[in-house]
């Protein structure tokens, strides 16, 4: 049985995390993890006539690399997993195009990063598959045009709203391999505390965060410490003060050097111009399948929990009135030698 | 290995659909399977005020439906997998809300039935959870809106365009218990042949429907006579005769009594006003769910293969000028006695 507890999957054969590849945009290119990434673009344009276009080549350009790192050829994959903000999913579906490995699209919000890594954790796991590709991408432009205002309007926004990372991560999951394992994943609930405002999307998606944790550690009989890092996606410089509030009163007290967001990780929120930090699918990606991989394999970090979060609101359902159901969807990566220890441990 | 050939999977024990709820709206109630809904609404409003808040209702009661015919408890469910064609898939996610399980949100356009049955499928059969849910939902008036034209416009169609479907289909799938079983799933790629005009959107599916049956037959060894029944999604009127073509071609004639499609069986295409025929997500999925596992209950069928089809395209993609990418995902049902004869066969 993989279900422990109520929804997490814990893999009895860890799933290898044998390649990623990363690719941003300028901004996160100016950020302090800059150097992490396998491909940064100098403008938000790469050569496209349009910016659904450009948020399009990032993902095309972020499998080729994993592709690349894994010295796998295209057709290899078994299966590609994926999905983004753009309404119907569109970056990814013609990304699969071009990719022509077989497709299932799903949708989280900026949570479909640790989806997609979940989801392609157990077809490996389960050996419903050999090769699997996860993959997201955002582009500010993309987004801002979709959710809020085209760019170009120059609208000013206040400074609990989020900027949206342009940039996209690819990661290939096999059964076998060299690479950091991944030993679980919790899957979320919705969560809706009745938050309206699409310019503060931490604060709506830091119960969902809260919820998913607990989750977590309940279904494992893990304690925080268990983790060197626990990340949140993107809740930013409002969600996640508030999460770590909400899990120091729920009785769970995070250390603050081991909980922390990748929205304020990616960029340098006192100099850069992002409000309160990062969001979007490929922000959680990029930190992860970049900077957080590189660590572990550097040593620095053994066991990491990616707590990825999705604001699900449409611009439709905003407008309507509905508050913002938010979701988040977690994934444990361990160096490989840690579950080695783990075994001859037990 | 759950893997067969390149991309379909075969379950070692099948999983079960334990029940299934299906409702739908007032020109499918005037269909010819009417009598096979769980559920008939005389109006499109269903009460709310607004066609997105009718869709949710739709799903909402389908999950309830589902859950009473397998006496179970919401909290129960382990997983609940679904999309729709909303963008951000919110009717899914407001209904997730509602039923409180863990929520993996997926999009294949009206190929979302077959995809979110096979990912339930897989979730039961390697042991990530006990009871999963597979849902999905249309309403006419929400996708005309959204990818057309509002209904109130009046606006007028070519006998190519397809018709959405009102209505909506979960079901539940569990490791164990009395009902249909699930014997394999094969996960489609993206087809593109270039066709752009979304009034003409069974053409541009055909090559999927095509490409994923020849997939099927190929992974698994079969013959198309293995079934007595392989039902497309929703290519209607004119995509259908052209998938028919395409295979015929290709060396895989199919038997016309035994090859059909769910958009030309929810309506009396030469009565209703319907255009080619049905779509939408809930075409397939309450053809599927009502329909056809009645048949398979009543013994007039034994073993059926539901190739789901999706057009991928955004009314933006089509703006741009982008042609429309299609899939099919398709997923094999037998009723429990077939299985077991196939066991003592062997």
């Amino acid at each position: 049985m993989i279900l422990q507890g109520k929804r997490t999957w814990v893999f009895p054969k860890p799933p290898v995390i044998i390649a990623t590849g990363t690719v941003v945009g300028p901004d996160e290119g100016e950020g302090p993890l800059s150097s992490d990434f396998d491909l940064v673009h100098p403008d938000l344009e790469i050569g496209q006539p349009s910016w659904e276009k450009s948020e399009r080549v990032l993902l095309e350009q972020a499998s080729d690399i994993a592709l690349q790192h894994a010295k796998l050829s295209k057709d290899k994959l078994s299966f590609f997993v994926g999905g983004d903000l753009m309404n119907q999913i569109i970056s990814n579906t013609f990304a699969a195009r071009t990719l022509g490995a077989p497709y299932l699209g799903v949708f989280g919000a900026c949570s479909t990063s640790m989806e997609s890594l979940a989801i392609a954790s157990l077809i490996v796991s389960s050996g419903a598959g050999e090769y699997a590709m996860a993959g997201t991408c955002s582009h500010n432009c993309t987004v801002e045009k979709q959710f809020r205002y085209p760019t170009e309007y120059g609208s000013q926004k206040p400074p609990t709203a989020q900027y949206t990372v342009t940039g996209a991560g690819a990661s290939i999951i096999a059964s076998e391999g060299e690479g950091p394992i991944i030993t679980a994943a919790t899957i979320g609930k919705i969560m809706d505390l009745g938050i309206k405002d699409p310019f503060n999307m931490g604060a709506a998606m830091a119960p969902a965060a809260v919820d998913t944790i607990q989750g977590h550690l309940q279904d494992t009989g893990r304690e925080p410490g268990y983790y060197d890092l626990i990340v949140t996606g993107d809740l930013a410089g409002v969600g996640h003060p508030i999460a770590t509030e909400m899990l120091q009163r729920n009785g769970v007290p995070m250390d603050q050097t081991k909980f922390q967001d990748c929205g304020l990780m990616i960029y340098d929120v006192q100099k850069q111009k992002v409000q309160a930090g990062g969001s979007g699918c490929a922000c959680s990606a990029v930190v992860t399948y970049g900077h957080l991989l590189k660590r572990i394999h550097k040593g620095e970090l053994n066991r990491i929990l990616v707590v990825a979060t999705g604001a699900l609101l449409s611009p439709l359902s905003y407008q309507q009135g509905e508050s913002i159901p938010c979701v988040a969807h977690a994934v444990a990566i361990e160096a490989p030698n840690t579950e080695k220890q783990r075994g001859a441990e037990l």
